[in-house]
């Protein structure tokens, strides 16, 4: 693609490689899958494969083609109703739970569909672009790589209902990140923060994000503390002995009432009861590492979990103020393991596994930060009309691309769902 | 029930009359229904009248009576499993959706139980009481007020459904209180409000409050306002005329869903059209007042009506702080109306129908309050379990007795429910 | 009533008389039940007391009083919306799942409307009445004698629901008919009809029958033989103790699946176990009777059992033909049992039990006779459009009021329900 | 395969060509198809293509290899599990809504399973094979014919419900056989049979036949007729335009609710309305054919239909042995049409495409026939357990390998189900 790229301006031609890079990174998640992975929907939260290669499309074709070529005529008509996902604005659409019925068009059609738009973008691009077009061109690739996640939790979520139990890492790959390090000793458990007031949040001139982490304000806060790692699956082990999952007294209600009709009695993916405890991920099956976090539990049951411990769950500001003194760095998309591993052992950072590994829930319903202004134009759907019933997470896990996330960056889902990659980290008054 | 009463300390005997008065008021309510009216459950979400009649009987047995007195006798030991609600601490208990299968106790059999119950409390409580005791009763009595009000909307809601349309209220006093005024005009239609660092809750010495509204605590607000009424039923049919609930993008993405799913084109009770609308209400089936505020809406509904007014609905902490400067007064159970008002001519409060008429639908996601510790006890249940997809309502409503609210009070329901006296307030920032 | 009644021809006076004592039978039913008791709908399939009350005598005023009557003033036009079933000819009606929210009318005001209606029918057929209003007054006396046994059917659904277990019937009675019997010698188990070209069904000029028992029709039965009694509990236990309930080869592919949701262990109302059988009963909660016919089973648990005993379930013809030769006698209503019970000493029938007692599930879905013709008028809805996925059941129960039953009478129920009082005799081929 | 096929006896030789023949057929069906399009599962009544694929060779495997083979390897243990459909007595089985899930294994996998057990069975039966091995055989033979069937109707109702609409058939093949007919002239519309006493079914000597269909048996039949042509889209439009869809009073009643509510306004897969009506089939989208037999229409239609035209479906046992007097030839899968067309001109028999083009609903409720006796072992499942609430069709598809069906051949279905390709033929007394 880069030979048809013209030298445009600084910003447009920076935006291009990281478009080329972000669209690349994409397809090298597909490799070893068959046309089948792709278009199997696991359940009605989860979309095909091939859905997401589509709709990330679809998104630049919508969002930046059809409005800044003179002229744009559409891949294929029929796509827009395919692969809008829920953009009122953006016309009617081929409900969630049917995406898995698409057959076709195949996995070629849609990757000559990339390449058309991939094409056709550059085209547009190359010569003196819209800085309003190159503003939605950036906001799709923060967009794409939010799908190259889900791409990872879907289709663990498909290979895990199959009683084959398919394995997506190539084994040589597994087997290499299956070398267990000690959990490192640590000189203090609990990392205090002072509180008063302080400022999250993020505004436009601090560099890309999204609508809802905007604006930046102030907010008070008490003294805490934040446990220096997030609880893992030795500790959880110990919360299921003690009865965990039985007692409601540990529970919200509906978090209770949820666990009981769907017989919860560990997280998702854990099978092989206590004496052979097994764990569904993306390298196969595998024995549990007791060292790892926690991944791939509800709301509910990090919630269950704190009360548990006499802890609490920490808030996004709270989170958000510990975090600011941190760098990104962490297990990502990239270090190609692809599920929560140990902490190293020379862990410099006063909070470990901060980023990357897993998701961690916070006590914050998701809600618009004071001064919430949605995005102008169809991209006003991005994140405002989700502001409930959801909950806060932060920090990113092993599927989330390096560079994606940030220290004001809010992930956000339903309290009962679990096929993220999510666990939590504790908090407590001081 | 006073004859038998010693004159034991003064709180006890102060509290031993709010009793009796309390529970008094509670039969008030039930005058001219039959058993039938009050056994059958109008929907999961509502019990039975007869349920309530009981349930708030045994809270008083189980948590008073049962722990207090030398030798407790249960009065029928069924009982607890019948009228237990959530208690998961109290044991097994009868599923709510099926309470309203319950034809047996009877109704004289649960005036018996009330009539028991009530006669060993006051014996218990004659002589020297033990302080965990009173405290206990103390709770049971807003406990019971909360139950009242419910009595009522599950009524509604029962009647509602009645093709027959049967009229709870006498039609004399449904006569009386349809007597229409105007509504006043006024010299302001928004009050400002600074913000900046202001206290909300309420602490353990400031009076009887439920957990949920400790500790007081300090909160960052910037510079806000709030309507100085409600919206009324004629503001609301605006929004109706302009494709309210219409338009996807007015709405929360959950609220589209449900709004389309139930086929919501009104409030709950609104029926007759744009040409002669009329609401079912405790008085029957009466034309609609364009003056009085809306009310039956789900907090999908606010929040469209909100964005389609350009404003936004208050935080939980904007109404506080603004209602902390007025005096508790309003349209409550006790004026005998039973429905939303207009508001009067002589209103000398800057907000209007702050208290009484319609619950106000908040912002805020219903959490506990930093430092937040649940009642101990089995009364640690109460409030704190349910703190997940919920909303705070602020303010009370017509079926509120009076004394039950303080502008610390926080009431929740879940956003999609509308059988509640539900309506809302305007805010914008400053 | 008998006052008013002017001695019309033989037909009309008799039919009268018969009207007036069924009519007198239904409230008899109803003595010591609460409003409350006859509101609430135990389930879908079930209906409230009050309704059928009402609906009864809606049939009386919809198809004959509104039209043989020169101007009929319907006694409250909204009940023709309220109690309507299911005649689709006779307009809209109240949807069935909710008859259980009609806390209004109440007891009263149904009472008040079956004798407006008694009175206007007296007044109408008392001088001269047309044949065809006399016609479906016959129809509707049949008609109530159904809906008499389904007031019990389904005060009994709603009493088991209620962990009170009420009792029905006066305990003297009860007791007296505690009084078990053994179960009587017998000089033959099974009773062996020869088949061939037989005669089933009933023509016009046979008296009173339903439309789906016409026309009377030949059929070719080979050699078959009875069981001479129907199966009791003592036998159904040994099927539980011998895994009946656990091996999907025993059941049809639909039973097994309804079996193991709905989580069957046991015939409906069976509870205690093994060890101290008990069953819930219109005489409460009584010790299970080893010698009484099994009760409360679906058609999927009687063809279970027939295939573990290695026989099957009669077609309705082979029941037919052999009940021709018996005499209409046994176990109903007016026994005031209320219950099936053990086979008298004396039984001097081949086929015991046979009529009364318990509902016997047959072989044969539920369908049209060669030749079948609905009624004509608005009762074509009465049985036709019935004929889907319903099995027929032959002979009566002790619900069921003497003389409403003959040998050519089907009554047809799905295959999953058990609400009613229905159980089976095996058959075999000879 | 035929290489390594010994001359075994004559019957051996001659099954194991048809084996050969019936396995290649199949995969002849799957030509054009991709992974992705036989591994989605359209609705839980349909399977995905792959599955179809496995299971037919599976059932080899498990009633044939297992059983007389001296050593059995499982190809792979697990495919036991994915692909039992039904037979509890062959163990536990993947759910059969979840069949769609399995992305693994792989179509090349699943065609590998084929060649795996087609060269196993070949071996076992090359050398004097077990008699009851090739009864066996036979069975599987007929088995996967059925199954070929289904490939068709469950791939027709994923491409239905996919936007893109999707053709399977070659668009050359679909040209040539969208050349339409004219519906020829005819001397009689009906054609009259005597009835009386008539022999159905088949005996064990009469060739091969399913349990169900056996054994045969007389059945008193009074004098009928039967249309002499299926009901023709057409005709069907006429009962659209007279309103059969808005007349409950056509309707069973369990007909009525669901079509009320499923929306019903015409037979599956027709849409575009009166003016320009169109039809998916395995020809894509096309212009409905006025002449052609209407199709995929639901039991409740045909029976709405029927009645609407003042006549009646015919029983099966009137269709049987109308049927008698016919050879078997119409419009099968190997005429490559694949869709039903207009009756041929130079139509001989008096019954025009009794076979092929339409399967044709019976008033018949799938039930045992005097005498019936499930298969031995495990095929006992086969038939027998679906005995209840199904009706039965007669005389084969468009979709239905020719040589599959007799007069005698009994399908069954649910009366909701309309994938089938499935009409109906009129009768009436006489």
């Amino acid at each position: 693609m880069s030979a048809v790229l013209a030298p445009a301006g600084g910003r447009a031609w920076n935006l291009l490689r990281r478009y080329e890079q972000c669209r690349r990174e994409t397809l090298e998640l597909i490799v070893g899958l068959s046309d089948a992975d792709l278009t199997v929907q696991a359940m009605d939260d989860a979309s095909p494969g091939k859905w997401h290669l589509a709709h990330t499309t679809w998104f630049f074709e919508a969002f930046v083609l059809a409005r800044f070529e003179p002229v744009h005529r559409a891949f294929d008509p029929r796509y827009a109703y395919l692969f809008n996902s829920y953009y009122e604005s953006a016309g009617a659409r081929h409900p969630r739970p049917r995406r898995g019925l698409l057959s076709r068009p195949s996995l070629n059609d849609v990757l000559a569909y990339r390449r058309a738009i991939d094409d056709a973008l550059f085209a547009l691009l190359a010569d003196d672009p819209d800085p309003a077009a190159l503003a939605l061109v950036e906001l799709g690739i923060h967009h794409e790589q939010q799908h190259q996640e889900l791409i990872l939790t879907d289709l663990l979520s498909l290979f895990a209902q199959n009683p084959l139990r398919p394995t997506y890492l190539p084994s040589a790959s597994a087997g290499a990140s299956l070398a267990l390090v000690a959990r490192p000793p640590r000189g203090a458990d609990w990392i205090a923060f002072r509180g008063g007031r302080c400022a999250i949040g993020r505004d436009d001139d601090d560099g890309f994000s999204f609508d809802c982490e905007q604006p930046r304000h102030e907010v008070l806060l008490r003294p805490y503390a934040l446990s220096a790692h997030p609880v893992t699956n030795r500790e959880w082990s110990e919360f299921i002995a003690d009865g965990g999952y039985e007692h409601p007294m540990l529970w919200l209600a509906e978090g209770w009432n949820q666990a009981r009709a769907q017989g919860w009695k560990a997280p998702l993916y854990w099978h092989g009861g206590a004496d052979e405890p097994m764990q569904m991920t993306l390298a196969g099956d595998v024995p549990l590492d007791p060292h790892a976090p926690v991944c791939h539990i509800s709301y509910y049951e990090a919630d269950a979990y704190a009360r548990w411990a006499g802890k609490r769950l920490p808030t996004e500001a709270e989170w958000e103020v510990a975090a600011a003194a941190q760098a990104v760095a962490g297990n990502f998309a990239q270090s190609g393991r692809l599920r929560p591993g140990a902490a190293a052992l020379d862990g410099q950072t006063p909070l470990s596994q901060l980023y990357g590994d897993v998701w961690e829930w916070t006590a914050s319903a998701y809600g618009p930060y004071p001064g919430f202004r949605p995005a102008s134009g169809a991209t006003a759907e991005y994140n405002g009309k989700f502001m409930c019933n959801q909950f806060v997470l932060r920090g990113g896990s092993c599927a989330t691309p390096f560079g994606h996330v940030r220290e004001s960056y809010r992930n956000f889902f339903q309290p009962h769902q679990r096929w993220q990659f999510s666990g939590l980290r504790l908090a407590e008054d001081r």
